[in-house]
C-alpha cells in the first residue's frame, strides 16, 4: 500500500468526465453525428489541439479565453512552448488548417471536425472550460454556391433528428438582410445596431430599444422599425413579404432576401416549424457575412445555442492573400448532452459493450469456454470471458450488474448443449454458438 | 479582403496533423482499435484532458514533462487554472477517475481509452507533443487474477495484427523474475540492476556491464549471470527452463517465473514469433510489480516501443485507500502511424468518405439529382451531391480529383434511365438507385 496520504480526486469544474454508461450513450451520439456529417461526403480532419498564440490572436476577439501552456518548471530558456495555447473553437483552427495545405485540398472542401475545445471562462450552466464541438464547414475559392447555405441546416437538421432531443428549432437569418434594412433606414453604423439587436434574449426589446435610442442615437421612429423587424418571425418566403411590408428598401436588403428565401425554399420539405427564419438573430461574431444560423431548445429559451453558425466571406483572410469564402455549423456536444443528462433525459442501458458474458463453468471446462468466446467474437459478436470458475450465480452477477443482456453456458459435460440465458426475461435456451444472434440493441 | 499581412500559418514541430486522405486511414484504424477493444468487453471512458497538478505529479517522474496551463493576460486573482495540467499519459487519469467513482463502478474493471496525451519534451523521429494513446487496463479490488495478464496481449495481438504493419513482436517479461533472479545471485539494490538492465537498447551489453560493475559495484561474475538472464529469449514454456539452468533460485523467482508460464501457455495458439519472452525487457517505470509488455517493430529496433504496459499492484494508490491492482497496455497509435506514413507504408485511397457523387446534369433537373441524392443516402450510402448544374466533366473531375468511385446521372430527360460511371474503370451502367449497390471498398 501507498503510504503517503492518499491526494484526494476531486472533479475539475468545468471538465466534465462520465461514467462508463454515460460515455456510451455519448459514443452512440458521436457515432451518429459522424455518419451524419459522411453522409453528406464531409471529410474528417483534425488539427492539433494546440495553435501558435499569433493564429489565436489573429481575430483580437477571444484572446482572454485562451489557455496559454507553459512547461513546468521550465526556468530557464524559451523552447516556443510559451506561445502556443490550446484552441477555443474549431473554425480558427480550419482556417488556418485551409490556408496552410491550400494547394493540397479539392475545392469545395467539405470538411468536419468533432474535438474538444478550450475556453478559460467562468464554468456555469451549458457551459464548460473543456467541451466537444462537432463542425461541419465547407469553403471555396473566390465563390461559394448558395447551394451550401441550404445543404448545412439539412445536415444539422438531420442529425438533431436522428438524437431524438427534446423540441428544437433552428432559427435562419442573413446578416445583409439587417445591414440592407438598417441602411435603408439610413442609418449611419449598421453594425452598431446589429449588436444591440444580438443582446434581445438577454435584455428585452425596452433593454433593446434603451441602447438604440441612448447608445446609437436613434430616433423612436427608427427604433420602431429597427424592433419590427426583430419581431418578425416565421417559416418559409411568407417572412420575405412580412419584412418587404415594413416598407424598407435597399440593395443590400433585396439582395438579402433573395439569399434568405433561397434558403428556406431548399428547406420547404422539412418538418413543419423544425426551420424557421427570425429575423432578430444577429450572431454577434463579426465574421458572418450572410446567411446565420442558431439552434435552441424550444423549452429551454434561456439556455445557450445547441448549434449556430453562418457564412464568412473570408475567413482565412488573416492566414492567406486569396479570397476563400465559406459557409459553416457547429454542434454544440456537450451543452446538449450535459443538458439532456441534467433534466434525467438520457437513456441508459449497459455499462459495456458486451453482447454475452460467456460462463466458466468450471476449470476443467475452461478451454471450452475460451474457444466458445471465441467463436462468438469471429463472427462479430462483443463477448466477456469470466476471468475464473466462480460460482456461476457470482458471475452471471457481474453481467446483470454491467448491463450485459446475455450469459452464455458452454456445456458442463461433454457433449451437453449450449445454454444462452436471456439476462432481462430470464428465459434460457439450447443455443448454437455457430448461428446464434442476439437481438438487436 | 483582410487588409493586414497574413499570419503565416506554420505547423508547430511535435504536433502532427494530416492531409484528409491521411486522416481517413487514421479514422480506419481508430475504429479497428476500438472494435478490437469492445469484442473483449471493454467499456469506453474519457477523461477531461486536464488533471490537478497535484495528481499528475503525484508519482514525481514525469512532472518536468508537463503541460501546465495559464489564462492569457490574466494578471489578477487565482482562478485555479494555474494549478492544472494537461495530462502526459492515460494511466494516471484511469488511477484517478477509478478512486474518484470507486463506489459506482463494476469490478474487475475493463476499460479502453483512446484520448491525445501531451508531453513537453523535444519532438524527435517517433516522439511527440502531443500524440494518440489507445490503453486498455482492467482494475480490480484486492486481487486481480492472472488470467488478466494474458487476456490483453491477446487483444492487443488481434488489434495489430488487423492493422496489417510491418514485421513486430509483443515481448513479455516479468518484474518478479528479474528481482527474484537478482535477489537470489544476493544483490542488495535489485531495482538498481533493472534499471542497468532497462538501458541494454541504448548502451549495448558492455554499456550495461560498466554501468553494474562501476556504479552498482557488482562481482564480474554477478554481472555476467546478469547478462546471461538479459540475453535470454524465446517462445513458450522453454525459455522457463533456459533461466532455471542458469542456476540461480529464490523464491520470488519461482513465482515469476510460473506467472510468466502461464502467460505464455495462455498465448500459445497465437502465431509462432509475435510473442516473445524476452527477459531482458523491465519497462523503466516503477510501478510495474508483475508482467510487462514491449511491442516492437522488427526491421526498426531502435524505433521506439509500439505498445507496452505491464501489471501493478496497487497502481491507484495515490489516490485511495484501497488495494487495486491491475494490468494495462497501450499501443502508441501516433508513433505507429507516423512511422508507417513516412515510410511510405501507408496506402491511401479517397480524400472523402463519398461513395457517390450525383451530377446535376442541368438546373431544370436539380429536384431529380436532389430525389437521387436523398434516396441513395436513405439507403446508407454516402453521397455527395454536386452543388450546381456545372459542365458534366468539371463535376466528374471533381469526383476524380476526390477519389469518390461512383458518379451518378440522373436522367438528362424526363423517362431516361439513371446511370453510373465507375470512375476507376471507366465502365458505365444503367443502374436503379433503389437497389443498386457499390463495390465495398
Amino acid at each position: 500500500m501507498n503510504e503517503s496520504p492518499p491526494v484526494r480526486p476531486v472533479p475539475v469544474s468545468g471538465f466534465p468526465e462520465w461514467l462508463p454508461e454515460i460515455r456510451m450513450v455519448e459514443q452512440k451520439w458521436l457515432d451518429l453525428i459522424r455518419s451524419g456529417f459522411e453522409r453528406y461526403g464531409f471529410c474528417s480532419i483534425e488539427t492539433p489541439s494546440v495553435e501558435p498564440l499569433s493564429v489565436l490572436t489573429a481575430k483580437g476577439e477571444t484572446s482572454n479565453e485562451v489557455y496559454a501552456l507553459r512547461r513546468l518548471q521550465e526556468d530557464a530558456g524559451d523552447t516556443g512552448d510559451s506561445r502556443i495555447g490550446l484552441h477555443f473553437d474549431l473554425t480558427v483552427p480550419f482556417a488556418r488548417y485551409t490556408a496552410q495545405h491550400f494547394n493540397e485540398l479539392v475545392f469545395p472542401f467539405k470538411r468536419y471536425q468533432i474535438q474538444r475545445v478550450w475556453r478559460g471562462e467562468r464554468a456555469q450552466d451549458g457551459r464548460f472550460r473543456e467541451f466537444t464541438q462537432c463542425d461541419i464547414d465547407v469553403i471555396n475559392v473566390d465563390h461559394l454556391p448558395a447551394y451550401f447555405d441550404a445543404e448545412l441546416p439539412r445536415v444539422i437538421h438531420e442529425i438533431l433528428t436522428g438524437l431524438n432531443l427534446p423540441a428544437w428549432t433552428i432559427d435562419i437569418n442573413n446578416r445583409k438582410v439587417l445591414q440592407g434594412f438598417y441602411e435603408g433606414l439610413g442609418i449611419d453604423d449598421p453594425s452598431a445596431v446589429i449588436r444591440a439587436v444580438d443582446k434581445l434574449d438577454k435584455v428585452g426589446p425596452e433593454g433593446v430599444a434603451k441602447i438604440l435610442s441612448d447608445e446609437v442615437g436613434l430616433s423612436a421612429r427608427t427604433v420602431d422599425s429597427c424592433l419590427a423587424l426583430a419581431r418578425t418571425r416565421g417559416t418559409g418566403s411568407a417572412v420575405v413579404e412580412d419584412v418587404k411590408a415594413l416598407g424598407v428598401t435597399s440593395e443590400l436588403l433585396t439582395e438579402g432576401l433573395g439569399e434568405l428565401s433561397h434558403v428556406l425554399d431548399s428547406l420547404d420539405d422539412l418538418p413543419a416549424g423544425s426551420v424557421v427564419a427570425d429575423l432578430s438573430i444577429a450572431r454577434g461574431l463579426d465574421y458572418y457575412t450572410g446567411t446565420v444560423y442558431e439552434g435552441k431548445f424550444v423549452d429551454w429559451p434561456n439556455y445557450g445555442s445547441i448549434c449556430s453558425g453562418g457564412r464568412y466571406e473570408n475567413l482565412a483572410g488573416s492566414f492567406i492573400r486569396r479570397r476563400l469564402p465559406g459557409v459553416g455549423m457547429s454542434i454544440g456536444l456537450t451543452r446538449i448532452f450535459a443538458k439532456l443528462l441534467a433534466e434525467g433525459l438520457l437513456e441508459t442501458t449497459a455499462k459495456c459493450p458486451s453482447d454475452v458474458l460467456v460462463v466458466v463453468p468450471r476449470d476443467e471446462r475452461r478451454n471450452e469456454a475460451e474457444a466458445t468466446a471465441a467463436r462468438l467474437r469471429g463472427r462479430g459478436l462483443n463477448v466477456e470471458l469470466y476471468h475464473q470458475a466462480d460460482k456461476v450465480a457470482k458471475q452471471v452477477r457481474y453481467a446483470s450488474r454491467k448491463g450485459i443482456p446475455f450469459a452464455w453456458f458452454p456445456p458442463f459435460e461433454e457433449g451437453a448443449a449450449h445454454e444462452v440465458k436471456n439476462l432481462a426475461t430470464g428465459e434460457q435456451l439450447a443455443s448454437d454458438p455457430t448461428t446464434w444472434l442476439p437481438a438487436p440493441r
